[in-house]
């Protein structure tokens, strides 16, 4: 199978399970499904998903196994962007060419929709997991991950750097950190879920972190270059919107040219982990898949 | 021990817990932990926690047993305050007499402190149990209960049929949902997740819960009695802000006096229930004590 056609099917595989999850209940207000199913069935190429469980089947887990963690991570990642957008904070009224969730729904169904989409992704993993024959003290670790990567030590600290820094001068700490934080932290909790409940080595556990570091750097920067360069019907509303509120972006701190052969470097360097799996060719494939296609 | 020296005892216990977990890091943003102790530490008697540890010690269990997913609890429970208060919600200037999250420390960072107080609780949790002599399982189930309680079938749930019903004739059937999932939801889980982590039998259980259903109730109506009879100073700003918001309570559905009246009657239910269990002298005074002193 070619890298393209995974991807596709794997994007699929997701999306269906995603739709599962966020069904319509006679006891849940039908605002809020819909309000969380906008944002989550918003244009995304499910990039973390994607790299969580193809790290799992790499060290030669099933796809079921890993499966709730990357739906999980895409409930939180989209979590973040409907709080990112909302007038106190970016004041996006796009996000990838649709009107961001308080556009359409309202500020306050907007907060409740990104507030139960961080408690379902916790709730979906542990229901999950909650199995017989599933080992609870991997589930514990699974969701250790993505508590780590999500909260205090996680995303939203770097959101308050983010939201702190903007009206300062550009600074390289400051932008790596928000990097590590903001987005790192969630793709290398994903790829790192997808070894740990694979039962990787402590080897290879440190290879795939590795490999994830460098994967998210890049993905961040190719994301900045985008939506620098984006045409906003197509992609998000953030090229305009980061120049208004001075965001530190690699795009803005580094410029265009530099970023682009920096995030060509970090797949290069990113690859070069992977000599010492046993199969290393998936994700091999997909740090080129991300350099060429640019997801996300 | 008297109720009133054992209630200041776990509140103290709780406040130097949360106290511990809520400690300046160099690499937290300083003003995000600011932010989450604002709120975690403004007057609040710590009734859902005291609960859930009086329910752990009722069935044998021990007090660390259960502290994390006490604060935990107190956790979630500040997040929808910082949430509920926001301009977009309810538009309270004022909570329990002192200034809300967002009139401090501006809509933005207030949003990422409640954001990272429902991850952080779960963090906490998942942290503290996930050690080689506590039972994975346990702890899965108590991630469980608190899950449930918090999203997608629980608080979050409530709050949007809260918002959503504001302009909206006064219904008891949505007064009764929203106080089942905004209040009644996380008492509960404190309740049973105490049960639970002391290995209750499964008619403790269901009599735990029982007795916490009634409970919950009575604080609800007690809340509403106290937020429209209450000196702003003194109380919350609910007072004002429920009639401006048209906001559902007990105390508007039902008035006063039967409000009132229907408190006392659900003490009187919840301790009924007790008397199938070994020991109930502890959560049979803690229902008196909530009656009598209004606790919140």
């Amino acid at each position: 199978m070619d890298i393209t056609t995974y991807v596709d099917n794997i994007q699929k595989t997701v999306d269906t399970t995603l739709d599962g999850y966020l069904q319509p209940k006679a006891d849940i207000p039908k605002i809020l499904i819909e309000a969380m199913r906008y944002s989550v069935f918003a244009a995304d190429k499910r990039f973390r998903s994607i790299l969580s469980i193809a790290s799992c089947q790499t060290i030669g887990g099933k796809i079921e196994e890993i499966l709730p963690v990357a739906c999980a991570v895409e409930l939180i990642n989209t979590s973040f962007f409907i709080f990112d957008d909302l007038p106190s904070i970016e004041n996006n009224d796009y996000r990838k060419g649709k009107l961001s969730n308080h556009k359409v729904f309202g500020e306050d169904i907007a907060i409740a929709a990104g507030n139960c989409l961080l408690a379902y992704a916790f709730e979906l993993v542990i229901n999950d997991y909650d199995k017989e024959n599933f080992k609870s003290k991997i589930a514990l670790r699974l969701l250790q991950e993505i508590s780590k990567a999500t909260g205090i030590t996680g995303m939203v600290s770097g959101q308050v750097v983010e939201m702190t820094s903007r009206d300062k001068e550009m600074d390289k700490y400051v932008l790596q950190y928000i990097h590590n934080h903001r987005t790192s932290a969630l793709i290398v909790a994903s790829v790192k879920a997808g070894a740990i409940v694979a039962e990787a080595t402590v080897n290879e556990l440190e290879t795939l972190i590795d490999y994830a570091k460098n994967i998210a750097f890049a993905v961040q920067m190719i994301e900045d270059y985008l939506d620098a360069d984006g045409d906003k019907n197509k992609l998000s509303k953030a090229a305009e919107g980061d120049i208004q509120m001075r965001k530190k972006t690699y795009y803005s701190v580094y410029g265009r040219e530099k970023a682009s052969k920096m995030a060509h470097e970090k797949i290069f360097l990113a690859k070069s982990y992977l000599n010492s799996l046993k199969t290393p060719d998936l994700l091999f494939q997909l740090a080129d898949f991300i350099i060429t296609y640019r997801i996300e």
